[in-house]
């Protein structure tokens, strides 16, 4: 047997193994597609086991991320902190998990297993190299020089995520984005053709594409020849279509059945026959090994050295530009609240204009920060600066996602996981359910992604029902580990917006008004850290509290003052986030929401207000197509309304 | 002035004056569209105004929903019921709000207006009808010959629900869907070539798509050509590019500008110059309405007069096939609950093959009953009956979506919009996330779509965190008028079946386990019908409630025992349908859950329970790759721990 083939060999037995041994996981793309990732990483890829996080490394996406059996044997081999015994707790507690999972395993890039998810985060990628690479780099000096390469299946390509993604890939002309496309014909409820029959060459040439065909997966110089002419390839991505043969080597080669159950001890042996692999469950004959550390490994090391090297002199030649590199890839703003509260010169204004006002002044601040909106600039004013990033001008920081919600989101992932740039997205906070799967993954992912979402209630008006939130704050204050942010007026959208600039690990998601509110006396930079405080307080004794969020605040402030001159004396409460409330201590809950009669008032889904108090006067039904403030008062979001209903209370 | 022109104007200024008058709408497309819309209408659509119901009409989807006045000019001129009053109302609280809404205003056939659902469910309509065509028609007796129309913008075609739904339908080869593209270069954000560059025409060739280009938008006989055209390519859907100025007529024509904003009276005025429209705002002279008299009304009844003959003599000579088509227009399937429980024989068994068992039955005895699964039928036991709908095979019930979750939602929301069949569709619980927009359209547009969705905790096991639902259930049960049901066992699963299958104008989402859960004793149709109800109850005394759903209702009612054998005596509610509890009497929700200690237990986002009890065992973080049952321990979702959190509440 080639070398070549014991080091393929092992990838694919490795990862049978640590399947069978789990008794769960997807064997059909292991023995599939490990020629080509093998092909790849021998040839081509620029990775440094000793030092991962080299942030010049080339990125590898196994956006078919039910294949980490593979995955995690190749990077065994390469390495990288997996251990036999690793790959023996395959899909238990520990640094196997079932699918990727960022954070958790070394050389993981980005969580996939959700289809689409991972390819376009690619997109992200290869968005962040050549915008980086247009900042800094120099006559011989390629500081940011690598390529951004995905392993993909069919159900990548049938995802509308990863169908937007791979169009505005396309658009932006993204040359070292390379994706290999394991072509096996087969999906989980059988051969591709029941669910699809388009000409994939035509669809992504047709798309700015540069294409390939590898007719036979095996062949790993077909594979690499693939490669080399997808790089030689600067102006467009490449996608390079594998045929391949799921579950290679099992009695049921090439049907459904092996995709996603463990092929057991008998066809272990047949698949072992097939490929002449002579070695008992987990072994690793040390030619393998040898394999990899003879090429990736070494040459990684090498590569890595002579960058070091390019950076030093680069420092010496270009210091001022070296410094400014720290800074991106520390990637730290600050924004100092005193600063951008004089900013806001309007005592009354909508908070998606504040936030366009706080975020035009942090892109003067910081030139690491981009972004954009998906087609909504205009009215989310979520714009990035210097132009738009295109193949003609890569300097640009705003992105024209186009209307391509979720493919923004995950385009967005994908740039804060490259790192180097801090990023953010804009879109009517309504498709913020375009947009969900991916931000489920920044929250999983620990991901500080801003999302800029506007036109937060039925007060958006006229667009009616279609374009009034409803349910989405509470859909998106279940998420874990999300901080939500619903800001009352101008201070608090700047506070909001110094906890997302500043987060180095947790997404931020500010939901933001169409219309105009009243900066308010009593908002303050240090009640929105601290999730939820007094506003107004009482005026001597404390007959009740009004909790109340974004807007609202404002209507609860009012209703506040119309009760005390009925000689009801109640407190206001801003909960702008209940994330970060709920991480206070009980005492300060306690103090701040202590347990009289309490009203929460928020114009959307009553549901995530009960923990606090049983009284909502919330909103859960669809909203009505009139005039912002006619929506608002059909429903009864007006002083009156509220001095009633604080008044029913028993 | 041609007759024609006067016609195209009419629709033209109503649409500009409703939005003046409203100051508020989107006036490009109307101006733009109006000719292609006009050429459609004359020469080619089959609708009685007069009776628009007609289940053979031919279906008309405004994808673009911004451009809705242009449809409500439409409407008014051809006689549906929208009155010159109702264009002055525009946007306004009635009959013509912002976007069209179903159900709201005679002949809207969708609710549109989130991009990319409309044209998707399009897709389902033509699925619908010649499903329905390859079922009923005979020699001579075509009683199902319909065309679905779809006017769409470039924003349509870059979100990814279209692209997944066009991409089946050049699969499913719909010859009878055509697409007229308002292709006018322009989107919200600036010229379209800021966010695509595709070769549009290549990419839908890819897709099996009949592709026909109008260069002139002004030149309705190009345009009715190029319907004709694709009308002739039965095999295919067909694709007519259609090249339109936004905001035509208006100095600043051509660009984005005129998208999203009233022209005002001024540029009304050099509009009219410009088409030489003489007529005051909301004027029409009746040159306008004797065109669409004379052309489109007047050939509808006529087509809906020949289709009633035809249904006549039908009856005669197919009797049988006549008797059966009024029970696919009536829809009205009935569970027989106590048969249905005998064919479920195990006594343990998980909530999925449950729901497989029933839906194969549900299948036998109701003919129109179609769906699928999002390639994961062999998981969700969710596959429809008679083989693959496709080309060769019509009658085929099952739909192979293929990857396609939001299109599967949003085809579905078509196939049920059609009317004659009652449609499911089956995805991995946590994937919901994919489908939430049409989820949401769903629910606004009141239509009995039903989801299958299982796997539905961090039961899953293996897969990890990103198969592993927490917040979905908070997140589906927020959305209005939507029917999540969580049943705990073979029995609520049968119920829930029963609710879904009946229902008339209720989307339901049954959430379903991959794990075995027992057959329990107190668990019945009654009491899922309530939403809520007590399945197992205290000994003596009420010493508190343990409250649950799903597969916590089993691990509720061990925890039951191990009490009652400490001396404290709970009873067990089950609560299947937040919704439905919602909906019962004041006095009934206190029986069920009196003021006593309760103990709420799910393996998913607390947040959805404080409602009823501020006690909650939830989970609020990710979960974990591992075997199910670790993953549920892990978390503490065993007895020992229900019994120590129910023991400590104070």
């Amino acid at each position: 047997m080639s070398k070549d083939n014991i080091a393929i060999n092992a990838i694919r037995f490795l990862g049978v193994d640590a399947i069978n041994k789990a008794n769960s996981g997807h064997p059909g793309i292991v023995l599939g597609a490990a020629p080509m990732s093998y092909a790849l990483f021998k040839e081509e890829i620029k990775l440094n086991p000793k030092n991962w996080k080299w942030f010049d490394r080339d990125r590898f996406i196994l956006s078919a991320g039910h294949g980490s059996g593979l995955l995690y044997s190749l990077y065994h081999l390469i390495g990288f902190d997996i251990s036999i015994d690793d790959l023996k707790n395959f899909r238990q507690i520990g640094n196997t998990p079932g699918h990727p999972e960022y954070g958790y395993t070394e050389g993981v890039e980005t969580t996939s297993g959700p289809l689409g998810q991972g390819i376009s985060n690619a997109v992200g990628m290869a968005i962040a190299e050549s915008h980086l690479g247009a900042k800094f780099n120099k006559p011989n000096y390629n500081i940011f020089d690598h390529y951004t390469y995905v392993l993909c299946g069919d159900g990548d390509l049938q995802e509308g995520v990863a169908l937007e993604a791979v169009s505005l890939a396309g658009h932006l002309g993204l040359g070292k984005l390379i994706v290999l496309f394991d072509s096996n014909d087969v999906q989980l409820d059988g051969p591709t053709n029941m669910a699809t029959s388009e000409d994939i060459a035509a669809k992504f040439k047709a798309m700015n594409w540069d294409y390939h065909l590898v007719e036979d997966g095996n062949d790993i110089k077909a594979v690499h020849n693939a490669i080399k002419k997808a790089k030689s390839c600067t102006t467009k991505p490449s996608l390079i279509e594998v045929k391949t043969i799921i579950g290679e080597g099992v009695s049921y080669e090439g049907t459904a059945k092996t995709h996603g159950a463990p092929v057991g001890e008998a066809e272990r042996a047949n698949a072992a026959k097939y490929f002449k692999w002579d070695y008992k469950p987990f072994e690793v004959p040390q030619e393998a090994y040898d394999m990899f550390n003879n090429s990736i490994v070494s040459r990684g090391e090498k590569l890595n050295k002579e960058h070091d090297e390019l950076l030093k002199n680069y420092k010496k030649d270009y210091p001022q530009d070296y410094e400014l590199l720290q800074q991106y890839l520390e990637n730290k703003p600050i924004l100092d609240f005193d600063k951008y509260q004089k900013l806001i010169t309007k005592p009354v204004d909508a908070t998606r204009n504040v936030s366009g006002i706080v975020l035009n002044e942090l892109q003067k601040e910081y030139p690491f920060i981009i972004g954009g909106s998906a087609d909504l600039t205009g009215s989310t004013k979520a714009k990035g600066a210097d132009g738009n990033y295109m193949p003609d001008h890569l300097l640009g920081r705003n992105i024209n996602y186009g209307v391509r919600e979720h493919a923004m989101a995950a385009i967005n992932n994908g740039i804060a996981l490259h790192g180097g740039l801090k990023v953010f997205g804009g879109a009517f906070f309504v498709f913020s359910d375009y947009c969900k799967p991916s931000i489920r993954l920044s929250a999983l992912m620990k991901l500080p992604s801003i999302y800029v979402f506007t036109h937060d209630t039925v007060a958006v008006g006229e667009d009616g029902p279609t374009h009034q939130p409803i349910e989405q704050l509470t859909g998106l204050r279940s998420i874990p580990h999300l901080n939500v942010l619903r800001p009352a007026d101008a201070n608090e959208t700047i506070a909001s917006w110094k906890l997302a600039i500043e987060s180095v690990n947790t997404p931020h998601v500010l939901v933001l008004t169409r219309q105009n509110v009243t900066n308010l006396e009593g908002t303050n930079l240090e009640g929105v850290k601290r999730g939820a405080y007094v506003v107004s307080k009482e005026n001597s004794k404390l007959d009740g509290i009004l909790l109340a969020a974004g807007s609202e605040v404002e209507l609860a402030v009012n209703a506040q003052k119309v009760l005390l001159s009925e000689g009801i004396d109640v407190r206001v409460v801003s909960m702008p986030s209940h994330y970060l409330f709920e991480k206070q201590s009980t005492k300060y809950q306690e103090e701040v929401l202590p347990n009289v009669k309490t009203l929460a008032i928020e114009a959307g889904s009553s549901m995530s207000w009960y923990k606090y108090t049983k009284n909502v006067f919330g909103l859960d039904t669809f909203g009505v197509s009139a005039p912002g403030s006619v929506a608002m008062n059909h429903y009864g979001f007006n002083t009156e309304e509220v001095v009633k209903r604080f008044k029913q209370i028993k």
